[in-house]
């Protein structure tokens, strides 16, 4: 395959994303090649363009962009056996060493030395070639699209919420936040068994979205408000009590706070979103109610879930996609994620002609 | 409320199920008085008319009838705060000693304590007017109607056995047998989010309603069918490998090792239905591939995730009721469930006129 | 037992604990009438004496004290089956309605409706002669001490936040504070088979107590330390790395904060000190980490856990009484706590004669 | 380290085994070469010896024996970063692929492609060299003994054992059967905190080692004795009551059955022993009380758990080495362990001269 192009968007620093041609790699025993199709933007991607980081992580030479991902297999290693060439895959972004304890353990989404696209100094995959360990690719249905495959990636931190919430039947959820993340969590949730479901956010036409995807009630919070105000109000779209569960999509500290006030007691309170370092929380109120406080990063062994639910045909998680773009139009695509253009809530990037390699 | 009308399906021994006048009971402090609307006829009703006992159960003395029940509250207790005369319940039918272990442990269905409705020696709900303790009636949401609540007496069977098995996401499932238990399974299934469901039964018919209520496979097995060869036509349901969980509604001997030689390395089999008390296993499959084995004995804290999925509106447990009988034709509705006429799933007694108390 | 005397130690206000004569109450069908023998002092009580109140409970009507006690079973309600006159019992101090879903679920310890002897607006028994449901009184087997069994409620908050820290075989422990609460706890972490166990304080002479009970390594914490510092040092006392869990006992800000930053990822920091309401923390640490936290509130179904700890022999919990006083010298007892003169942990207040009913 | 010795015990068939010299291995990238020290014979050695085969696993080419071992690291691969030349370690003896499902959700030992030393068509260790993955392989401590290091091989399995039956503080813990699974189990069990334990076995010998370890009680049951009687029996050891947990480590029919009908209702039965393909159990038994039946393959994330009891220095594990072999004398310690000569329980090779590699 030398000698194909394989334009390539690659983050040089803050700012400065640009398309430049790369050698199509060889895949490893254990590996394939991905011809790759559609890519979405992630808010990360966003971030590093603007920032050149996240926390510790730091861009310091060039990187390439992109991990919500879908692709073909166009090679596959010697010891490659639960995919074929051909084959339609999602593509989960990250693995871990697999000998350390919490890979051994079921975890490998804490390994630490964990390899992820476009997480620096690794990689991503917004290219038109790819190579990627065989075993975090899923063969897609034939009746799943490759924008849906690429949407596996923020589904499964929905469902990785979920499960780290024990979301299960009838648990009533409380999200904040209705973007990309707070959408994926009410499509997992309600999947799940979930009873009643209330999203907030601070723009009404977010949580139309929500109330579109599933949600049973929503409230529009406003900045600096009374926070003792919108629990009384988050009890009322309940019907007088308080959630078993809250999914903080958002990470601002209103919302962290709110996550812990919210809440049943003996509930729990997921974080997704996560703000600045430090915060002033009502830790107490936590503490002596038994709510118990976790966090999510990323996603661990969620991929299979998230898939079976695009699969099951019931979601409509495609809703989320708001903008499609080729890879050549890469800045645009960025420019539209980023400000929120046109009201983007998902933007895709298709690397392949858009619906080439999806159901006819 | 005395000198009222309290009619009473009376089973005063085998074959012998007499409609006889009751005094009206008076609701201790904790209790509730309840008008009484529905009552299903569940396969143990039928046991002990035929039989006039189950296992260790055995009818000494006169028993009142019926257990899958929904009524009016009529009258509160002066401890009473969670239902209001005139409120519409379901009502779960046994209740533990609120003092031992199990009770304290929040297994109260465990508890060697129990109070049964129409176990002997204790009385159940086939009559106009009972009480029971007030926080084992469910209000039920306007929109739901008073079959519906009788129904989440055996929906809770199927909740709890999807709780015992774990249930989750993406699950694939296979459940053997198609009568009320495994078609409350596959619905309740179904809505955690499991992935694949198959469902086995004897009879053809019965798998046509599971794949009405959303099996995604069916098989009917043979009584002698080859167990190896069931296996095989059963992993082929599932794409060509074995389910996580497999769920035994039907009890039988053949079921029982099924569940154990279908079921993926890991997974878990749930045995509901109850055969004979000494079988033949095949244990060492299920012990060398961590096969968990765990029973269901009823339900416990399942109502709220029952009535959930019911007030959901997603849901069609109602496809499951066949035929309506008032209460002065007892009989015929125990002949009509006993014998399984007219393809016959589940007979509902209306003590009330039928939807006097439904929504409009 | 009418006439008798029923001296009560009753706390009018703050600054304000009295002796006085009360009235001896009769069980209930369901309850025991206890001669009281031993009573710890605990925190708590000392709070209420000083304070007159914690938090939202507040002393507005005089309230007996004391609820880390043991006594004699003097009568039996009729209703009681699980003790006899003349038993040996540890009373736990607490219990919910029974009938609420927290009640129902297995955790009473957050039923809204819970008695709690010496919480507003409910007596402690701090008396000669107190009555109690039944089932909450636990016998002691004839080699254990009725002091011992006093300890068993501190011991069982112990017990609980192992459990809610989900210690385990080879657990790797670190533990905040080695007062009270926090020598429980290393006792009981120690028992359930964890692996290295660090105890931090202010104070070496606690720690050199924490030692002697057991502790793997120990580190004084001056106030104000710099907490990567500190980090560093309790990770050297474990070999180099983080441990698995950390138990904060102490409630300060600073522990809080320590017992994010310490925990291994994907750990538990499970908190049972309870300091200032409003908190700053550094809650990405925890949640990028996954990194739970989780709260401790008294206890639930733990008392049988520590009394089978008690009654193995195994550990020396009478090590945290340091100081001994009759009934009579109340005030003094207080005093000694209140001040922890003479290096008190644990102070014990005999309402019978010391010794009267314990083994020979 | 060409032309050095490498003795080498190898079954090449029923009957057949045979001590011959082999090529010194060379360790890939992730390897360690071990220079081996002590190797005890599992109950599975003798079984390959005298029948060839273990159910489906068949000696089909000659194959080196043992996987109970310890050793020192001789030469490490480029990518080698937990142990260096000279660490002592224990072995665990058998890994997974690391791609599959079950390799990357943290369930290892049940992974289909498992390689695990002396199960055909794989090598053992009872060799003077030999190569393992370092990642399965545990740096002992100073004062822990190369005898101890082998010895964590059964004692995981007891490990696994009362971690699948939940055994924690407080349980009550009906083990049946004492020979060396039965005892590690005993000691793991006692360790995590478990309340009363009762071992029975065939032989009051071997009950007599299970008292020494820390059994509360013992009895003795012989072959064919009325299983109700047994029952009653054990419940009058744990004072009139049921265990929580029963962990059959003998796996005959008759232990099978009693683990279920001895256990409480809501416990759990763990069977580690298996016996006969087909079994007759009195399943709805089991059912109706909630029993939940576990099996038990080999560990999973075990050895690190049964590394920290061995370092405690609280465990007596070497009470169950009974003799000592060196590697020239295999064939006499295949006899001792096969014929229980002298009543031995576990037999010990040393491929090292005995204590060179030991603590002084």
């Amino acid at each position: 395959m030398s000698g194909k192009d394989n334009l390539t968007a690659v983050l040089y620093g803050i700012e400065d994303l640009r398309l430049e041609q790369r050698p199509i790699p060889t895949p490893k025993d254990d590996e394939v090649l991905l011809e790759m199709d559609s890519v979405g933007i992630c808010g990360s991607d966003v971030h590093y363009l603007v920032n050149g980081r996240i926390g510790d992580f730091v861009v310091r030479k060039p990187m390439v962009i992109g991990h919500e991902a879908s692709g073909i297999v166009a090679k596959v290693g010697s010891r490659v056996h639960n995919v074929r060439v051909g084959d339609r895959v999602a593509i989960e972004p990250g693995y871990g060493c697999r000998v350390c304890d919490f890979c051994k353990d079921g975890r490998y989404n804490l390994c630490p030395e964990m390899i992820f696209c476009a997480t620096p100094p690794y990689d991503g995959n917004l290219t038109r070639y790819y190579t990627h360990p065989a075993d975090f690719c899923y063969k897609l249905p034939d009746h799943v699209t490759m924008e849906e495959g690429a949407l596996l990636e923020p589904l499964s931190v929905g469902v990785h919420a979920c499960r780290r919430a024990g979301v299960g039947l009838g648990s009533e959820v409380l999200i904040l936040g209705a973007g990309p993340i707070g959408l994926v969590t009410l499509i997992t949730a309600r999947s799940m068994g979930a009873g009643r479901i209330v999203v907030t956010d601070l723009l009404q036409n977010r949580l139309d979205v929500a109330k579109e995807l599933g949600a049973d009630g929503t409230l529009v919070v406003e900045r600096g408000a009374d926070e003792q105000d919108v629990v009384k109000k988050v009890h009322a779209l309940f019907g007088g009590h308080a959630p078993d569960k809250t999914i903080d999509c958002s990470g601002a500290e209103a919302t962290s706070r709110l996550s812990i006030l919210a809440t049943r007691s003996g509930g729990c309170a997921v974080l997704v979103g996560m703000g600045p370092a430090e915060i002033k929380l009502p830790l107490v109120n936590a503490l002596s109610r038994e709510v118990d406080i976790r966090g999510v990063f990323r996603y661990c062994n969620d991929y299979p879930g998230a898939l079976s639910l695009v699969a099951s045909g019931k979601i409509n998680v495609k809703r989320l996609i708001t903008h499609h773009f080729n890879i050549e139009e890469t800045a645009e695509a960025f420019n539209t994620s980023r400000h929120g253009l046109g009201g983007a809530i998902k933007v895709m990037i298709h690397v392949q002609p858009k619906d080439k390699n999806n159901p006819k």
